[in-house]
């Protein structure tokens, strides 16, 4: 679990809550002007300079979301963060803040809380975020992280998911699956470990698609290159549950329907040559994979030009009439295949 | 676990986590102009109207904040908002939105959570707040709430912890020490039920000390009692973790000492009789027991005429230079004791 298993552990009860909230915050600065009151009182106050405030929040259970076996404790502080603040992206916000509760069973020591609060401040600096509150507790077994994000946008920037209309385009960022092809590496090389722990797992080769699953990062940067390219999405949404459950939710909320070309979803080859290598079907690790944290997102059929050929961007497809249903047109053959939400359930997938 | 022991139980896997969302929060309606986006979004959309946002959050954990063998689901949920809410009455602000986020183990059906959502309806349509978001999970083993709750207040209301100065006279609200001695009662009788489930709890009397545990309120009234009677406090914090704790974190954020008097704590003459019936000292139950979630406040010294005699409010004390420290004066004796922390603190007391 811990990166240096030789140094010395300090339990949490030495500390008690408040020295432990201290201890792990202290090196926490401010970097936004939005941020008028941080750590250490009631409640953080935020000034939103006469701009809207977004909030999200989501928590990762620890044998649901995560197996220590193989995530460490940094990557799953920064994960933790990133997967928050894609929630803001989706908004086509910038997020500002974030709150901090984590739940831990009195197996984790102090050490443990710093190695997750490095990987918070990591994601913090880069993003530009202020930690601002939240709550350190234990818990009856396991760890749970759960963050609340924080965003502030003009409100003619905003960006819901009910938005949609009839021909927008349908437009994904980067590429998806690897982060699901990535989770089924890992998982394969933890259960040769637990079989026989003086194997050395097979992780060459993966780094990418272990990235994705391990480390992945927040499309904050799309709001920009759209504003740069005059477009404003009609709708939007972020790639967390898989592509699917994503295109659903959108036609859902906009009331519409949509059309999706199997051959335009973007995919890594190294997710292609993974997914076959373990016998699955890459573009089922795209449509039902999930934590690939992408941007999916409807424009105006007449920002077409804007996009088509544009590196960040593929267009994947397009908005129907509602009755026209959920399909993705298939390779080749063109049949009309029903698009269902099988993606991750934290219900179903135990 | 279940008010109703003989109804059908439903599993959240036949909902699915998208379909209990929507199933658990239907009817939850809007009831605030800022409330711009509520559920079903990546994100809520706040329109603060030009004001300042105040954010706290707070995790209850089963087996550490809460026993599920005496502490009914309904009870819970109108707990975990209470508490909440109790940290933005801290600011002096007005409570508006929150998110609620819920890690549940298998063994909670469908129903669980819709009691547990009864009790957050209930705190909502109380308190005239907003659930405007929130993430549902299952969990290793155990149930775990963390909310977020928001708050929406001009700026020249709020009040923080560091701005008292010495002489201000420390006055809190209602009193103290009943929620401490409500939850020994639970206890006991729990105890005696584990020991012999025929035996009927002997609950009878204590009507006042078990709601002061189970069915906590938040002062936000105290808001407006304060403005009618034209005071504003110098610095503010709610009485979660006891008495002494909060004074401490006034002393550390306001650098200055205090001198509490112990004859002016304010407790209910059950409170008294109970501690006495269990050999506990009342005044230890006031300074260490914690969960009162009443206001604790300091004020100019000139404020002292418009307060002195409000049924609401008690002055307990003043504060003074920092080297002076934090001290109680005993009673009769006027012997001074210094005040510690021994409140209660999430990774002690397990």
């Amino acid at each position: 679990m811990l990166e240096d298993k030789s140094q010395k552990l300090t339990s949490v009860e030495q500390l008690g809550e408040f020295g432990l909230i201290k201890h792990i915050t202290q090196n926490f600065g401010i970097k936004n002007s939005t941020t008028e009151l941080g750590i250490g009182d009631d409640a953080t106050i935020i000034n939103p300079e006469n701009k809207k405030v977004v909030i999200s929040t989501d928590i990762l259970a620890e044998g649901v979301h995560f197996n220590l076996g193989y995530v460490p404790l940094k990557h799953l502080g920064y994960k933790a963060v990133t997967v928050n603040l894609s929630d803001i992206a989706a908004m086509n916000a910038t997020p500002t803040q974030i709150l901090v509760s984590i739940a831990a069973s009195n197996r984790f020591p102090v050490e443990a809380f710093e190695e997750i609060y490095d990987g918070i401040a990591l994601a913090c600096d880069k993003y530009k975020v202020d930690l601002v509150g939240g709550d350190t507790t234990s818990s009856q077994s396991g760890l749970l992280i759960s963050i609340t994000a924080i965003g502030i946008e003009n409100s003619e920037n905003l960006v819901k998911r009910s938005t949609a209309k009839p021909n927008d385009l349908l437009v994904v960022t980067g590429d998806l699956g690897g982060a699901y092809a990535g989770l089924q590496i890992l998982e394969r090389e933890h259960t040769v470990f637990l079989a026989d722990p003086n194997m050395q797992p097979e992780m060459e080769g993966y780094d990418y698609i272990l990235e994705r699953q391990l480390k992945p990062e927040a499309r904050t940067d799309i709001k920009a290159i759209l504003e740069e390219l005059a477009i404003k999405p009609t709708s939007m949404i972020d790639v967390s549950d898989g592509l699917a459950s994503e295109i659903l939710h959108l036609s859902d909320q906009s009331k519409c329907g949509f059309r999706l070309y199997e051959e335009k979803i973007p995919m890594d080859s190294l997710t292609i040559s993974t997914a076959e290598e373990l016998n699955l079907n890459p573009v089922m690790c795209a449509l039902n994979g999930g934590e690939d944290y992408e941007l999916l997102f409807t424009i105006a059929p007449e920002d077409f030009e804007k996009i088509k050929n544009h590196p960040d961007f593929t267009i994947i497809g397009h908005a129907t009439d509602l009755d026209q249903g959920n399909m993705m047109v298939a390779r080749g053959s063109g049949e009309l295949i029903t698009l269902r939400a099988q993606g991750w359930d934290a219900f179903l997938n135990r």
